[in-house]
């Protein structure tokens, strides 16, 4: 839960500092909503019994509840975030982090705005968020659903199929070009020379100019309509991440379909990185521009662009380095500093000291007995990694005073108690939730 | 849920500064976890569909769900905290803020400890928050289980009535002492003197030193076993509860009586006040050591104590007073500085600088359309009251340079881009997430 905690105020600070707006969205929709909009996957759906009144069912995700929302209130354009749970009536996974119940962390932007304005600051969001989290290397692959269509529709491919070809071509992050198109050909009925065809295109990536300059010198696409304006789309947003300096995460992927149907434009998916081996994804999103029209009267039209992050993934990931890091173990402390006295007697004073201590928000706490030993107090703090102790006794008691000692430096102060939060300061301890500022004062300082 | 956030991050803030963890249980529980726990407030639980696999249901309360975690993980002692959406299957009515979903905010002591000890944690917790969070003046009622069965038991009621007598007492904050006596004698059937009895001792309330002496000094319990134990707890109490520095805040209210039945000794309950009228509760707890043995093997015990913020309530007393600073709109910008450019295809120019601001975690935003116009730009930041705005035209784009415009201070500097970070800090900009720990250190500096 530390390691929740600290992903969590990661991601809220990048979508706050975008100026989104928090939605919370009910943890239960009217069934109907949910119904015939995750094709195959709805069996996963948890519905309410029925005890009277509405039929509701437990969310499913973030994207549909937040369409249903923007139908219900009229809401034209926003720039939302939402950290919440979904569910999902499967057979839990722990080791494929496959969860009954688990966060999803979204950010969407609605609205008719500039050409590719809003796809670009979706993508910015989830470059500065997977920056930010330590996690390691991370990539965004990226493609367009047009563009997708149009060489499916170039390579001969029936308008009717493009779906369920995209899904083909999708699974090529984890099966080999040979696999997928021996699927094409004798599961989906291509023919052998379509298929050939669809995989010259879907093996291209690369640096988003490079590939980009290169399909628009070979003249790829002919003068396909649709292909065009994909690319155009593409020109501008790469410029548009390249202001933003976030082009250095992306790759262009003609491999990349992503699952759901609902996409309409750029489509992207986060994977981390080994070194350069992807080890999953960690997050996508795209451009869906007509899902809000399912729950709005006929004609009218919000379109909407988004990212999610897959926090599961990223828990995983992060307690990984945070055990490297720590030689196997990712226990940490959770005071900074025990308050013990020597002798008997002495809670209530333990108790004035910690109460100091709370009042200057540094995280403390005492001996819940009334007269533990000092000598098991002090075991207690190293084996608990506890970096201070504050130590009181009788005639410190009477003098004002008690000691500081800090447990990595191996050094003991005794200090006036109204100096106590000045001293504990001045070695280092930091406020509860002053730790990020404090970090970036001190690389600002640097 | 700007108002939402800062109550979390300020409740959170003071958990963890008590070096509670925090721990987190699925929503649904196994519907048989909560048959029987509630009394007749039963009827209010969500059931899930029977989709086949377990019987599950959306938990009432974060109680209960924590005494099954530490049945089921044997864990005898910890303090933890959650904070969570809990459910009930009720008619919302939004006026008296009842809700089908709705946030608890839980911290609890389990485990074998000293006399007391956990249980003036618990209320210094309840204290801090309430103290921290700007909802205006608080108290704590508080009273002893036990006390409240010794007196029933000294005016003659018989055991098997302790219970109900309680709740008839516990609606002395809302009905005159006329009518409980009357549910008393018409309804559960005591007799009018024994009514008359306890209804000399449920009015006494007071502070905490003023009304234990005058009863020990008055002898009102003579000797009885449980009086004397449940005096000699308050008397420790308000001791450790001084040494905290808490007291100040502690009312000892003898018509104080808790609905739930699990309590088994201490149990208080916060009331926000409006000069000295008590204009609702905002939290409450007590010492429950008997439910976690409903879900342990039989002899086994868990003791426990623990308060709950009633955080619906604070959301609205945190809007109200909002809404007094602000002459009647809780409005607050979702950015503070608005990147705008004079003249055209100015867009990546725009994009590069809130970029320099978001890597600064300065929240900014600029237009989403291409080329908006600058006079449009400034009548919106100050519609939206966006106190900063950032503009940058051609020739400022030349020398690497921009403006700055203040607006409330109607100041506007010509600054390099180098500097643009520094001279916002100098203006008063706080970095997203550092805004506490800056009021923190303005203050020590003061």
């Amino acid at each position: 839960m530390a390691i929740r905690d600290k992903a969590f105020t990661i991601i809220r600070r990048v979508f706050k500092r975008h100026g989104a707006v928090e939605i919370d969205t009910p943890v239960f929709e009217l069934k109907e909503t949910l119904t015939g909009k995750y094709g195959e996957d709805s069996k996963l759906i948890y519905d309410l019994a029925d005890q009277g009144g509405e039929l509701l069912a437990l969310r499913y995700d973030l994207t549909v509840p937040f369409a249903r929302f923007l139908a219900v209130n009229a809401v034209g354009n926003i720039k939302r975030f939402h950290i919440g749970k979904v569910y999902r009536r499967d057979q839990p996974q722990l080791s494929k982090g496959r969860y009954r119940e688990f966060y999803q962390c979204d950010f969407d932007i609605a609205g008719v705005y500039g050409r590719m304005v809003p796809d670009s600051e979706c993508l910015a969001v989830a470059c500065e968020i997977l920056d930010s989290l330590p996690i390691g290397d991370f990539g965004i692959k990226l493609n367009h659903r047009r563009l997708l269509d149009a060489i499916l529709d170039l390579c001969g491919v029936p308008a009717d199929k493009f779906r369920t070809i995209c899904s083909a071509v999708d699974k090529l992050d984890k099966e080999p070009w040979s696999e997928v198109r021996r699927e094409m050909v004798e599961e989906k009925g291509l023919s052998g020379d379509v298929a050939d065809k669809i995989g010259e295109f879907v093996v291209l990536k690369g640096k988003p100019w490079d590939l980009y300059n290169s399909l628009m010198e070979s003249k790829s696409f002919g003068n396909h309509k649709g292909a065009s304006e994909a690319m155009e789309d593409l020109r501008i947003l790469f410029e548009y991440l390249e202001a933003m300096g976030k082009l250095k995460f992306i790759s262009f992927d003609l491999s990349l379909a992503r699952g759901l149907d609902y996409y309409t434009g750029v489509i992207y998916e986060a994977v981390c990185m080994n070194g350069n081996t992807q080890v999953g994804s960690i997050g996508g999103g795209g451009r869906y521009d007509t899902l809000v029209s399912m729950f709005q009267e006929a004609g009218k039209v919000t379109p909407c662009v988004g990212v999610s992050v897959g926090i599961e993934r990223v828990f995983t990931l992060m307690e990984e380095r945070l055990r490297q890091e720590q030689g196997g173990s990712i226990k940490q402390p959770n005071v900074t500093v025990l308050v013990a006295s020597a002798g008997d007697n002495m809670l209530r004073e333990r108790m004035k000291l910690t109460n100091v201590l709370w009042d200057a928000n540094i995280s403390a706490e005492f001996s819940q007995q009334e007269n533990p030993k000092l000598k098991f107090e002090i075991a207690n703090a190293l084996d608990r990694q506890i970096p201070f102790m504050v130590i009181v006794g009788e005639e410190e008691t009477k003098q004002g005073k008690c000691k500081v000692k800090d447990l990595n430096a191996r050094t003991e102060d005794t200090v006036d108690v109204s100096d106590l939060v000045k001293t504990l300061r001045s070695k280092g301890v930091v406020p509860v939730g002053c730790e990020f500022a404090m970090e970036m004062l001190n690389s600002e300082s640097d």
